[in-house]
């Protein structure tokens, strides 16, 4: 009898509210689940990748294998390795942290296959280097909060170190996503950023920001919404979604507090107060992807406190 | 017999924390105070100035003048006019937001005079005319909290309306702000300010200002004190206030939260959780300076709730 563990992470929402590499959400679904288990042979081994990963080469670069490595050097007997089966709930490039769930998931069922004391917090850095792998840079604001729930900020600390500040989540927040049939590459958004921006953006991110949590302590959905324009990467970035700016407006129009980029798009997320509500934003933003020649998707999903689970079962 | 007002608005600490042009606090003292009384004659009169103002001209292009015309036009009879009499309480060019207190002093006298119903929030425009003057541009992170009382966020709306975001203070806070004996003029001070900055910056800005809100929120002064890392001025107006560095290290290393410029300084400002700690700091800031050739003031100041404060006197 083997164990094995599946652990299963969700999509994420980075870049929510004016807060650009700051901010994000975790959503209830789409999800990755990646299934685990111990081998002798110090290797890792990306056996399959099912689901919605299909241009996903089967093994050599995926980040759920940099991540396992990562889990297993820091935490394992040497010699340990690890067989892997990944199932890709999320679309690639798809802005809603398809990479992070992979490699949340891939840290998670490692980690619980060989101390089941082994804290999330302890995962971080691994995840992180998932997303150096996909994206350039270890940034964090989709695997923390796909890793720990809720929504967070995430702080730089000294170097790369990043401290994660829980955020409140008003009652009833809900979060619409919509993605576009066509994919951005992360590493082209990443790309077209600025090096500079204008001292007056820098200062209204800040105050958005202010208003932004603000409006998530106090479940004031009219500050959130005062909140909700990001200015730093959205203005480099938007021109690789056709038709945002019609999705962004047509979301606001039926009610939205806020809308923007996920992540680096091309899905489009908004927020929402009410779910009759989000069920017409979410009408709203296809039709609107559709007149800029688009087939587009959507997703409504409260925000999951719980972050990505795991468990083990023997087989 | 006549009726006079006398109004008393105190010193502000602006850019509080990472909240250059956003994030300002009221505090107790020191104080400008104005003495209006309406006339019959139409014109604006400031009859004396009286205490730390001796470089002031006693009229024409005082801030209390141009703050007091607004009040007339937008809420007196034609004909009306008013004579003034400023008490600064505040040292000029030292950070902590002289001009505010002279403009809300003087706004909330006229006006006590004219109605005793107009609200403080219908003389916010009318002070930011007075900071105008002063410092070339309308910012609202002195006059809000001199007006209003507490910590303020100044949160942008559609040209140079500004929302006023109230911030939760924390039991117990305590600012300590430390005034060299040399002045800072703001108009210099802003004329060093960059015109861009990094992405870097604007991106921890945003981050630390989530941290410093959060802290607020929760009394949670290690989260303050991450966020007390203002990026966006303070590097090129440093410069203009000898021993920042060392004085700056001092707070901090007797137990400050955080410590930086108050305004566009020279005022420096620490922030601490306990009264003792504040004396030490006081103390530490002033040899530091000290050290740095400048003869140093200290002010311990809880943050005042109410903002200016008004009353009517008959004489």
């Amino acid at each position: 009898m083997t164990t094995r563990a599946v652990a299963s992470a969700a999509a994420t929402v980075a870049n929510l509210g004016p807060g650009f590499d700051v901010i994000g959400a975790c959503l209830e679904g789409p999800r990755d689940s990646v299934t685990a288990e111990l081998t002798g042979d110090g290797l890792v081994t990306l056996v399959a990748v099912t689901g919605d990963g299909g241009k996903l080469a089967p093994s050599g670069g995926n980040v759920v294998e940099v991540v396992a490595r990562h889990v297993l050097d820091r935490f394992a007997a040497p010699g340990t390795g690890v067989k892997l089966w990944l199932d890709k709930g999320l679309p690639l490039g798809s802005g809603m942290g398809s990479s992070s769930a992979s490699s949340v998931a891939a840290a998670l069922a490692v980690a619980a296959l060989i101390d089941s004391e082994i804290p999330k917090a302890a995962l971080l850095d691994a995840c992180r280097e998932g997303e150096r792998l996909a994206a350039g840079t270890p940034h964090a604001d989709n695997v923390a909060p796909c890793l720990f729930g809720g929504i967070v900020a995430c702080l730089p600390g000294d170097g790369e170190v990043v401290h994660i500040l829980p955020l409140p989540v008003p009652d009833g927040l809900l979060v619409v996503a919509v993605k576009p049939e066509y994919d951005v590459k992360t590493s082209d958004a990443r790309a077209a950023l600025p090096k500079t921006v204008s001292m007056d953006d820098a200062v209204h991110t800040a105050a958005a920001t202010a208003a932004f949590v603000m409006g998530l302590a106090n479940g004031d959905y009219a500050l959130m919404a005062r909140g909700c324009d990001e200015r730093l990467a959205t203005p480099s970035r938007k021109g690789f979604v056709r038709g945002y700016e019609g999705v962004v407006a047509a979301a606001r129009r039926v009610g939205a507090v806020g809308a923007g980029l996920s992540g680096s798009g091309p899905t489009i997320y908004a927020l929402s107060d009410d779910r009759e509500t989000a069920i017409e934003i979410a009408e709203a933003m296809v039709d609107a992807f559709s007149e800029a020649g688009a087939t587009a998707k959507a997703v409504i999903s409260g925000v999951d406190p719980h972050g990505a689970q795991v468990s083990l079962l023997d087989v």
